[in-house]
């Protein structure tokens, strides 16, 4: 039900049945190894190409998942995915695989919670009983696509940010026991101008202010609501112009409570410069970590902010700044 | 509402209360020029790339069909839009552009019933009062991105399809006058390993069947039900294909009332082969044409077909078949 203008709050609550977390060699040593379900030792995944490594990390995230809710693939009624490749081949690929209904989606690395958001508005509508959200990236299947080889080891800024190699999943039902889904808030484009696609999180900050501040205003909700207030992937840069943003736009998230998943994916490796980003960090850190931290009791309800910088190569050659979004999903134990 | 296990009804009926079509100048040659609300002169109109030319019709079907709604853009809860470029971002700008809170998509060529679809699933559940579904195609800039360059001049076999420079989008608001929806059916991925990309309409055929079979049992309705059932853009190839699975599965719609985008869009001039493609070749062809011959009471019932072909230049030449899909959406009049 549409509350505010852009945002739906889910009287039914649909339940996060079950949700995976699939990673790859570079996760698993990060410090939120024990979260993920499953972690590669190979970033090929036994696979030729890693066009197709990305898609075993995106299958095996939604055969996870599915199988954890005590579910076959044959009950789910729809699959919203989405990824970083040209045409999304990643989530069509593993839709065929999967054989399920499937609605392609794409918001870069704000993906995750539009899927989320749209599963949960499916379920709470009647429009199904059972959903599946999923995405994913490959650090070197996006650096490839969207940069330059990787054995040309191009230098990068302190403000650049490091793809994730791995996939989430979850799982909405209309019923059983789990988190719950209480509400979304979907995004309009933000675009401050910026146009260096080695700071995403710059680019993409504003956008989540503005998801933010909609958000509390369209639910009519204080802003220390929620016990944990997560961004997407803006990294260290993002997350630190974010955190000046929100008190100047009078926004008054505490701040102790405010988290990015680009930054606790990889800790402070400064081998991934600003942090982590790509399709699958939300995801992963979001369907793995602060879902595991909500069900072991520590968090009560948290607002899931993913951002997506929506440029293209074509669009950054083309002199275009960055269009920027972020959907917000409220979770809660 | 769901009903079966993809299809959903939709009980308020929510009312497409305008569309509009924008097409270019090859498109402005063929039979339907008459049924555009813009026919541009240039294949670059007024920009300075095939990428930016293709946002100008996406952002003029999208101005254009709100217009003629009586809104104004800050009246449209949503925006559900998608297209052929690489990360989408013809939608992504347009929506910068218009500024409504957006949910991007991809289905390749069946973007334009995936995003009506979903349209009418959040209006008929009281997400959104007015949503607005768009999408685009542009020649050149498809077959820069997919094929060869332009200027190589490559020879194309018979089979192949001629993508269509044009957008078109449409307005679902839950009251008012217009043509009714119905009701949906959302496919699932059909790959049966054909992997040339010159003969989409081959690929894509049985994945229309696949959904109209399932719509026609979803929905527990005679096979005769709609006095227009509506491909996307088969082709003339992919046309003749589905016209023989059809009776060989036992889906017994009258041919005489099966007729394909790709194949009205051009008629019969044999510099396209085998038809009309690209998402803006159902969209236009739908929204302007179909809906035109609706409110002239021509047509009374239809349900439009709209197919993708959900591969990339990449997965085809990582030696890949071509995974379809078909979405289906009932309209009335």
């Amino acid at each position: 039900m549409r509350q505010g203008h852009q945002s739906w709050v889910f009287p039914s609550k649909p339940v996060i049945a079950a949700s995976a977390a699939i990673g790859g060699p570079f996760e698993a040593k990060g410090p939120l190894a024990e979260d993920f379900d499953t972690l590669h030792g190979d970033l090929m995944m036994g696979q030729d190409s890693w066009e197709k490594a990305e898609r075993v990390l995106l299958e095996e995230a939604c055969d996870k998942a599915i199988a954890k809710a005590n579910l076959t693939k044959e009950q789910i009624h729809f699959m919203l995915a989405g990824d970083l490749m040209n045409q999304t081949i990643s989530a069509n690929f593993s839709a065929r695989t999967l054989a399920i209904p499937f609605l392609g989606i794409f918001g870069a690395c704000s993906t995750s919670m539009e899927g989320l958001a749209l599963a949960a508005q499916l379920v709470d509508s009647g429009a199904a009983d059972y959903v599946l959200a999923a995405t994913s990236s490959h650090n070197a299947a996006a650096e490839k696509q969207y940069r330059y080889p990787t054995e040309y080891g191009g230098q990068k800024p302190p403000t650049a940010q490091w793809t994730v190699t791995g996939a989430g999943a979850a799982v909405v039902a209309k019923e059983g026991s789990g988190p719950r889904i209480q509400a979304a808030t979907i995004g309009k484009i933000v675009d401050m101008g910026l146009s260096d696609p080695f700071n995403m999180g710059g680019a993409m900050a504003p956008a989540a202010l503005a998801t933010l501040e909609t958000h509390f205003r369209d639910l009519q909700l204080p802003h220390d609501h929620y016990d944990l207030v997560v961004t997407g992937d803006l990294g260290k840069v993002g997350h630190s112009i974010l955190s000046e943003l929100l008190p100047n736009h009078n926004v008054h998230i505490p701040l102790d409570r405010y988290v990015d998943c680009g930054m606790l994916i990889y800790g402070d490796n400064p081998q991934v410069w600003s942090g982590g980003s790509g399709c699958g960090c939300c995801a992963t850190v979001t369907y793995g970590h602060l879902l595991g931290k909500m069900k072991a009791g520590k968090i009560k309800r948290m607002l899931v902010v993913a951002t997506g910088a929506l440029l293209s190569p074509i669009s950054y050659q083309q002199g275009e700044s960055i269009p920027c979004i972020a959907h917000a999903v409220a979770i809660e134990a």
